[in-house]
């Protein structure tokens, strides 16, 4: 068998990472039609949990993920995308990782560790939520 | 608030990268009793799915995860762990990383591109399902 296994599992964890930087930048799902077009295009679709449909990373930011790599883990249940991250953020709140505040494990608390490269509200037109 | 949303989501996927290399190692789960572990003693702690109880990683072949960082994503959903993989392989079969096969995007046959560190037959008594 090649690449996930979409009968096990319907939509598969997708973590996305920078290909030249090494940092990962967010975790999403694909289902099998989001798979096929990732392969197809070499652009990033996402299956859109929330919105429950397809979900073409950057379509309306303009920040798409180009592929450069596409690894399946030993379970076959999980990828590992190294993309090209064009715009430089791949968070819909600005910031170039969505994994931009670090929890202190002493207090709990959150920092903000990340670097913000764009303003939301002239991105994107109206608030969304998710992504 | 603070962290992962336990409420929303009583299992969190957790990436699990290594903090000095920036490999992605892979992805596991945890719920707030794993969480709860993991920041207590600076040991990484999953929930396993399958066997349904907390998973002390590398408690039976010896490879622990040590906690560098933790991230949060913007979500809330989903925890970034940077570790330092003692042993040098944080997958069952041996491999530095679980994502150790790629895919060919334009045949999707399957590559080993991973290294491979040490043999499973000689690190664990018998064969287990999953890690």
């Amino acid at each position: 068998m090649n690449g996930p296994d979409f009968d096990k599992c319907e939509l598969v964890p997708v973590i996305a990472q920078d290909g030249d930087t090494g940092e990962v930048l967010m975790l999403a799902y694909m289902n099998r039609a989001a798979y096929e077009e990732t392969l197809q295009t070499g652009r990033v679709c996402y299956f859109s949990r929330s919105r429950a449909k397809l979900w073409r990373k950057g379509e309306e930011s303009g920040n798409y993920q180009e592929v450069q790599e596409i690894l399946v883990d030993c379970d076959s249940d999980t990828l590992l995308v190294k993309v090209r991250q064009i715009g430089g953020a791949a968070c819909h709140e600005g910031y170039r990782s969505c994994f931009f505040r670090r929890i202190d494990p002493a207090t709990r608390n959150e920092a903000v560790v990340g670097q913000r490269v764009f303003d939301p509200a002239t991105v994107y037109a109206k608030k969304r939520p998710g992504h």
